[in-house]
């Protein structure tokens, strides 16, 4: 005869250690089959129906604790429910050593802690992240159940101090070798991480560590950093970190699809921070392989790899004598439609407004206006006209358009030849180029062909240098040109710094990563927090007003 | 004082060479300043205007063939108007050799021609592709403008008779080593080409030239031919006729982004095709590097670069012993988010449909049902809970629901060691992982840690796998192990053949991809093609009614 039994506690707050434990010892119970030990929230409730348990006629709320037993007979039930307050009491035991009770505390206790961890429920986390920021330390965020208003404003205080905010959510980082929150152990090395994610930054720097490589320093910067709202904040200053750091020779960053607009401003960070940069953005179409100092990955394993190997054989440093930064528009005037996608998907990351008649972007726009990538093979063209491969008086007309417009900087065409095109395009294109170049403009050529090619291939490059344009073989050349003369970002955060040597921190909320952080050779102390007034709501908004600390607008 | 002047033509079809030729010779006449001969396509009237012609008066229809001639004096624009029709009747000179005038009779004049080249107005294109399939041959539809529609009736009917339909839009293709449409020559060799458009195509062989690697046989299929509406027909065709053939070696597929479920069909049969597949599906996003025998390339260079290296250093074959294909479903059940996300994005091409919690995809949707990929450190499911890192309740709980679930094959997890981590989780998921694995489910684990991780790594893969779980040690090998047990996609097409050898065709439109042909050692013969009805809508209507040759339903 199966008997349950819940009781519901509002709004209590528990370590949530304690509550791990208080199920355990439960379901431990003689006569006890099954207990459940949860925030009341529907996930939650939802796991637990399909454990058996009837939660039809429980209303509980998703702050509520809900403690449940399912049992062989009434008695085992009910004995075991009356074992919650003492099992509870037990697991509240105070530690044999001295503990602090406040972030003050600890810090005078050790006052080098450059960081404080946060593991502390969501709702308290953002006021215990706030008051490490106003003691000067560095925040290694775990709490999830953050709000996005909360998180960019600690993240822009943190910047203008030139403090860090790892997370919220964020699992994992190793800084000097001790790893925080959840963080394997890997072998230091030349190899600078940010991760967004936790197990992203643990699978990438546990594979670059069986691969034989290492781990300078790995930051988290949370799951939402690189959302528009909040806009990639701790990422940008852990990026420009390792760029300044001499023991990190190769940055790998890894992260969910950015927002657009955050994906540009890192990308040309990136581009611009002097070292090789593998990017692995989650199921974010890459464009390119390799573009300038970047190389795009497809995978944690793959990104990881990318990074080892070029710790082993660093990029050859560009080839192009002329780096003059990009100063107008680019637009692209190509015969090949493919030729067309693939530079437009190339440059779309870095440069904005980028237009194209392209599908499926914003088809059938051929107007010149800011940076334009065209197909002039696209259907609308060629009705009743032979391909630019074989005519190009469209492209020649469209070339001297474009030169004569004084905001365009640097002109992009393709040359393709082969059978069935043009017998000699760069005799009817050079005086065209030669024009614009004359007029300011530079001019990049894709020349797409091979020795055998009935066009004679040196020739035809020859005869396009000579008329001043530069001349790459591949798509991806023209975008290493474009990347390497991207104009650099400017930025006047202040810079962050943290002391080398072993990692001190001040953990606040599960004290396992205290003591990991001592078994790493970190020195760390505990604080025995608690929430402010015993976690009720309307006592801590009281509380907070009282102190007039809000973080926030 | 400048002088214009404009003719319109309704309707008028020449062919786009003579057009070109008109173009070029007015614009050569004493005191003609500039020339424009053109379909009235918004397109080249926006040009026109921006080449300074004011078109404002002119009330020309998109196929309506419209002259123009700028010049010194009334005079001279005069003369140039002049002398058009007998510019035109120059062009029109007929060759000196007999040509045929249909392709029945260039058919009896080179009856070995497997394959038709047709590079005619798109109006007119789709009947004469459909009366090449009609007489059997392979068709090469250069034209563009050809409808959807057309595009699908067409390659539906090739398909049935093992006849191939590559296009519209087809710029480019090389069959036993000679190209047709525009086409670069390069080197013989092992690696077979599927490419939807023309210069990807193009660029990709030159650069597979360029590192010394050679060209097997390569497809175009045409821009759309990977469109739900097509369904990737030609695409699947030329894919299994290069996995039959013994002189390739390696596969290389490029395209634009497919539509899902067209990519879904295409990636399951390279899957099984049994050779390496390079794919280049540009701009998107990529579910791994390498994910069994497929490698996703990021770039044309790269796609390139990729294949040559597959040819000489083939992928080991797949290590697991047990390859029974996957018969029901596939449960995934992760503590770390971002390995979920990266699982879920590599199987979301090949299983259908496939759930998750995760976010963007379709959050908070933890039923389990189909496949599915379930993110357990989620917030929804941590509120007020450790971390499924550190406490397995949660997993162990879902474990045994998917266990007992009969339509389930395949349970995957992930185990994370490290520090902050649980102490021994293969402790606690082996008897769960036992019970799945005797009830019939298969169990794969992939196991994130190092060797130096205070859980004993070497430990904690051996009790998993004591247990009966398959270990592996990324995600990338996780997606291996499923893509290697993929069930096999079944099809009951005729299969496609074309004798080797010299190649021979029959070319109707653009008499110079006729003579590249004999130029690169193939035989063609070109038809001397007139549109039917001398291109008159309303007679071709009633012609076509009278032939009763319609194709589609």
């Amino acid at each position: 005869m199966i008997a349950t039994r819940h009781q519901i506690r509002p709004g209590a707050y528990y370590d949530s250690v304690v509550l791990m434990q208080l199920q355990r010892a439960l379901a431990g119970l003689p006569g006890v089959v099954d207990a459940g030990v949860v925030m009341a929230t529907p996930a939650n409730c939802e796991l637990l129906t399909a454990s058996d348990f009837d939660l039809a006629d429980i209303a509980a709320r998703p702050d509520d604790l809900l403690i449940l037993v399912r049992a062989e007979s009434e008695t085992a039930a009910d004995g075991a429910m009356a074992q919650v307050d003492e099992l509870l009491r037990q697991r509240h035991a105070p530690a044999a050593d001295y503990r602090p009770r406040s972030l003050r505390g600890a810090l005078s206790q050790l006052p080098d802690a450059g960081w404080v961890c946060v593991s502390v429920p969501g709702r308290y986390a953002a006021a215990v992240a706030n008051e490490a920021l106003d003691r000067g330390r560095h925040v290694f965020l775990y709490s999830d159940n953050v709000s996005v208003a909360d998180e960019s404003a600690l993240k822009r205080k943190a910047r203008g101090n030139g403090l860090l905010v790892m997370g919220p959510d964020c699992g994992t980082a190793i800084l000097n070798g001790v790893g925080l929150g959840f963080a394997n152990r890997v072998r230091r090395g030349n190899i600078g991480i940010v991760a967004a994610s936790g197990t992203g930054l643990q699978a990438a720097s546990v594979e670059i560590h069986r691969l034989g490589g290492g781990v300078s320093q790995a930051f988290g910067a949370g799951g939402r950093d690189l959302k528009a709202e909040v806009g990639g904040l701790t990422t940008l200053q852990a990026l420009r970190w390792l760029a300044a750091d001499t023991a990190t020779a190769v940055i790998l960053l890894i992260s969910k699809p950015p927002a657009a607009e955050v994906a540009a401003a890192l990308l040309r960070a990136a581009q611009t921070c002097g070292k090789p940069v593998v990017i692995h953005f989650i199921g974010y179409p890459p464009p390119g392989r390799r573009v300038g100092n970047l190389t795009f990955a497809a995978g944690l394993a793959d990104a990881a790899a990318c990074a080892v190997a070029l710790t082993q054989s660093p990029i050859p440093q560009s080839q192009t004598a002329d780096l003059q930064p990009l100063t107008g528009f680019v637009r692209g005037l190509f015969s090949g439609g493919t030729l067309a996608y693939e530079m437009w998907l190339g440059l779309q990351p870095v440069l904005s407004p980028l237009g194209s008649n392209l599908s499926p972007p914003d088809a059938g726009q051929p107007a010149s206006q800011a940076h334009i990538i065209l197909d002039l093979g696209d259907d609308a063209f060629t009705q009743g006209r032979l391909h630019p491969m074989m005519d190009n008086d469209l492209r020649l007309r469209r070339l001297r358009r474009e030169a004569a417009d004084p905001a365009v900087d640097l002109i992009l065409l393709d040359v393709v030849l082969g059978e069935g095109a043009h017998p000699d395009p760069a005799a009817e294109l050079a005086p065209a180029i030669a024009e614009a170049t004359q007029a300011g403009r530079r001019v990049l050529v894709i020349l797409i062909g091979t020795d055998d090619d009935p066009q004679n291939l040196p020739a035809q490059q020859e005869h396009l240098a000579a008329a001043g344009a530069a001349v790459v073989r591949t798509v991806s050349a023209a975008l290493d040109y474009v990347y390497d003369r991207l104009p650099p970002t400017a930025h006047g955060d202040p810079p962050v710094s943290f002391a080398a040597g072993a990692l001190a921190a001040i953990n606040v909320g599960l004290e396992s990563f205290a003591e990991s952080i001592r078994a790493q050779g970190g020195a760390a102390v505990h604080v025995d927090w608690r929430p402010p007034a015993g976690g009720d709501e309307r006592l801590m908004g009281i509380l907070a007003k009282m102190k007039n600390q809000g973080i926030g607008e």
